[in-house]
């Protein structure tokens, strides 16, 4: 935390660094305020004439000579009246003086070097020593109204990132640059993997054929992993009455991120934001005997949340999205070796792609126990599992009270991916209270009624989400098994047609997903197209291959020769193995 | 249709002699009215003391002795007062003749024999000859309040039955009786397939694991035949704005019977009643050439309609329901190949059940055009195209003017199950007014935009409709490949276990759904169950089975010995072959 702090006053003291820079280059200027942001600092000025990102590193290299000499931030407390007179002709500092003065608050100036500011103070004790000259560096030059407000003047506002060491700020360049070229929804685009329509909405993306099969494929591949341990597939209606969220507590608590519906006979209905209260109504049907405990029910089934025009992003944050649900029915003695399976389902799937994963334990919050539902006794049961489970699993965790589910506590995954982002994934959480609200039970071995808990678990979480994941994780380079279309061949001419079709036929026959790259393009044209669509094997078939029956198969890194059966036999394995 | 009217006045008449029997029987009995319905007729009274069924044998007997007497009906015009008169004591009678009177229409009396009501008319003209005195009988009793209104008073219902023939009337009989006991309500729950709740609502099924698996083997049937005609599967989200059906016209036509949605940002949405738009809009998501073409999409998803709570019932009438739907969008040269592939996937599909198809053309009515939309020309050029196919495949059909969809003509296919009823199943439509709608085109040879069509076809229809009537065929024993338990495995004693559980793994271990029935439950308990389950093989393990390794293998019908191997052999030629 104290570490975050001297970040965030470092990043302010270079907001004034910046100032004293821009006044000693452009003494016309007006400089108006410049806060500390995530991953540096901004200003924003009044230029007397345009400036743009070619002026950056003559400000920058001005930045770094004055710092030279900024040893400390001094402070003094002027009146009103001689703040204003010092900004005289400075209509910006001067509003905000007045909205001081009649908050009644102090007005501070704080001097550093030669260069001093209108401020509340958090700056580097000693700049100069602190403030490592290639640590920073002047993003770009935007505009934006002052204060925020599109009917005030538009300023010019210059960002500069910082960060506590050159290599950090590395870092988040070369990051920031990766991301660029992996960002999902143009790769989303160019691998024609989704689409969005201005007729459907925001936030509610049209899977292609080839998205969709991805979208089977890790959802064949959760199954796979969920099937070996008893899970059982369920299937439930989009929407309810809102008596199931009623009972659920899900009412009172998400009303307003609900889609809801008045029926035709003024009917309350809602479309579902989750499954459990459904699915608990699928174990209700029936009266079960502990030797019929756990019940596994699994379900990839869309959810559905309201959310606001602003906060939507490509796939990140949808409207409507397909979470690889599942819960299980147990008793309170059954859960610790039903979570151990559920994790390691997880650490088995995202293993597979690469993804790192890291743990977080999501507690309540102990100040305000009015944000959940159920008594305490019941919540330290269930956190007491889920410490445990962290502990003999030897895994790292951290523990973060308040980001416990309102009705249980939780173990949240967050995978870090290729270009070192985290992401939050895969949940599970232990919950004595819906069983508790929908008044389930089996009868235990007394012939009692016994109250069983439900364990939540979603391994890929939303399946939207975890495209964008691993889209940007593979910068559209998927691997074989997962790839939409595992291999191009490119017959050269029109004579190698006939072999290129057989290939083609052989492999497609095997399930292998082949395209045959045939039109009437030139060569060069349906390799690069092959190439650009990241296909992982693309096959170039000419007089040689044809002749020699040994294919020249160019892989995305390396050429190797191989005959068409070797090389359906090295897919098969890759397939098989997630590779 | 003069047959018909011919079976209605035959109705009709019966309720009159019903009436007349009553009369006799009954003398202090009050008549009302009594109407012809669909499987026959019936006539309500108000009875100075209760009748039930019981009585109803002694009444039928009346009635055949007085049809011996009934050679035609005479009618005579009445006033008001003369009407009145007649039936003085009669309230309900006094009440109707006011009616007439009011809407100065004419008073009429119909007489039979000894018998004569205020009627209408629309009767046999010769009862005695013209209707069999074995083709109809009284059905049963019930209440009804007098004209339908509950602040009534309430009456005595008395039901008919009446047919041609006695052996229409068997027919009917039978299958009614055979229907009560395949009702898939009550089957869903005994086999434990679905469940609903009343928290969630009425019309929206919430699958058990035992229903979902059957959904999944249906759908991905009908995925296997459409995959080798090159289908794709695509996925969408279930609402969208409003904007997308104002487009297609479904907005105009179908608000009334949407779930309709405003957003927290004041946005109207709707949830889907149907997928063709969307799938548009991802047809729309680029520019195609011809060569492209067809693109097949195929999706199993959900679909809403705000049904009436009262036309709900069960699985037949639902308010959300997963359809096989797919599109085709292809130029209208291609469209009578794609059809012909449908077809033939619907042929191979309703073979498999054994259920018999017919055809009806679905047309548009020619005397209101203003109910379709688009041109006249591309409708005529739809429905040649359908009829040529009807032609082609020498297949028996009848036309049925005004049955087409509001923007297609319609292939419509009609199952008929094992008890001989008829229902609606399998569509296929030719559309050329939604591309028109939504601009979708492909590039031609010339290099010019060409409008393309869409063919739409679902197989099943709705998943849940479908079961509903595959439940009813099978009466719920269904064929080993779609039984959601194939085998029941059930040790006679506890030391038989151990090799009642070494089949049990071999049997799943080759995908067998299998279940080991070694409960603690007394053997004929176990067997019951099982087969109360309608578990297709059923091995009762013992002694003699342990030691000579050849298993008693009880089907639905016979008994075989066989070893484990072979069972397994032939378990997967049946599952293979749809058996």
């Amino acid at each position: 935390m104290e570490n975050n702090n001297k970040l965030q006053n470092m990043r302010h003291t270079l907001a004034h660094l910046l100032a004293s820079a821009i006044l000693e280059l452009y003494p016309d200027t007006k400089n108006t305020i410049g806060p500390a942001i995530d991953d540096g600092f901004y200003y924003d000025f009044e230029f007397s004439s345009p400036i743009s990102d070619k002026d950056l590193p003559k400000i920058e290299k001005k930045m770094r000579e004055n710092l030279k000499s900024w040893k400390e931030f001094t402070s003094e407390e002027k009146s009103a009246n001689e703040a204003k007179e010092y900004f005289g002709n400075n209509e910006y500092k001067v509003e905000l003086i007045n909205e001081i003065e009649e908050k009644g608050e102090k007005i501070t100036f704080y001097t550093c070097g030669k260069f001093t500011d209108l401020c509340r103070g958090g700056h580097s004790e000693n700049p100069k020593e602190e403030i490592s000259s290639d640590s920073f560096k002047l993003d770009r030059v935007a505009g934006a109204y002052w204060r925020g407000d599109e009917k005030n003047k538009m300023l010019t506002r210059i960002y500069g990132l910082a960060f506590n060491t050159k290599e950090e700020l590395d870092i988040f360049i070369n990051q920031r640059e990766e991301a660029r070229k992996r960002d999902h929804k143009k790769l989303g685009k160019d691998l024609d993997l989704f689409t969005f329509s201005e007729l459907v909405g925001s936030g509610l993306p049209l899977w292609t054929p080839k998205g969709t099969m991805m979208r089977i494929l890790l959802d064949d591949f959760v199954w796979s992993l969920r099937e070996k341990h008893g899970y059982q597939k369920v299937e439930i209606p989009h929407i309810t009455k809102k008596d199931l969220y009623e009972t659920s507590g899900h009412w009172d608590k998400y009303k307003d991120d609900l889609f809801r519906i008045t029926t035709r006979e003024e009917h309350e209905f809602a479309m579902k934001p989750m499954n459990c209260p459904h699915h608990t109504q699928i174990y209700a049907r029936k009266a079960w005997s502990y030797k019929e405990l756990p019940q596994r029910y699994a379900n990839t089934t869309m959810c559905y949340r309201d959310e606001q025009s602003g906060e939507l992003a490509g796939l990140s944050r949808v409207r409507a999205f397909a979470q690889d649900d599942a819960h299980v029915f147990c008793r309170i003695s059954q859960a610790k070796e039903e979570i151990q399976k559920i994790w390691e389902i997880v650490h088995t799937f995202y293993g597979a792609f690469g993804l790192k994963l890291k743990l977080r334990l999501s507690l309540r919050d102990p100040e305000h126990p009015e944000k959940y539902l159920g008594d305490k006794e019941h919540w330290d049961k269930a956190e007491k599992v889920l410490k445990e489970i962290a502990q003999e699993n030897k895994t790292e965790y951290f523990e973060a009270p308040g980001e416990a589910a309102f009705y249980a506590p939780k173990l949240d995954f967050m995978a870090e991916d290729s270009i070192g982002r985290e992401w939050q994934v895969a949940t599970i959480q232990l919950d004595v209270n819906m069983p508790n609200r929908f008044d389930l039970t089996c009868t235990n071995e007394k012939g009692e009624r016994e109250r069983i808990v439900m364990v939540h678990a979603a391994i890929m979480g939303s399946i939207e989400r975890f495209m964008s994941i691993i889209i940007e994780h593979f910068a559209g380079a998927f691997p074989t098994w997962l790839s939409p279309v595992q291999v191009a061949i490119v017959p050269v001419r029109e004579n190698h047609s006939e072999e290129a079709k057989k290939i083609y036929d052989m492999l497609k026959e095997n399930n292998i997903r082949v395209e045959l790259a045939d039109s009437d393009e030139s060569l060069g044209k349906r390799i690069n197209h092959a190439k650009s669509q990241k296909v992982p094997y693309v096959i170039v078939l000419g007089d040689k291959e044809v002749e020699s029956k040994m294919l020249t198969i160019e892989g995305r890194e390396s050429k190797t020769e191989m005959n068409a059966l070797d090389f359906l036999a090295k897919l098969k394995e890759e397939i098989q193995n997630k590779k």
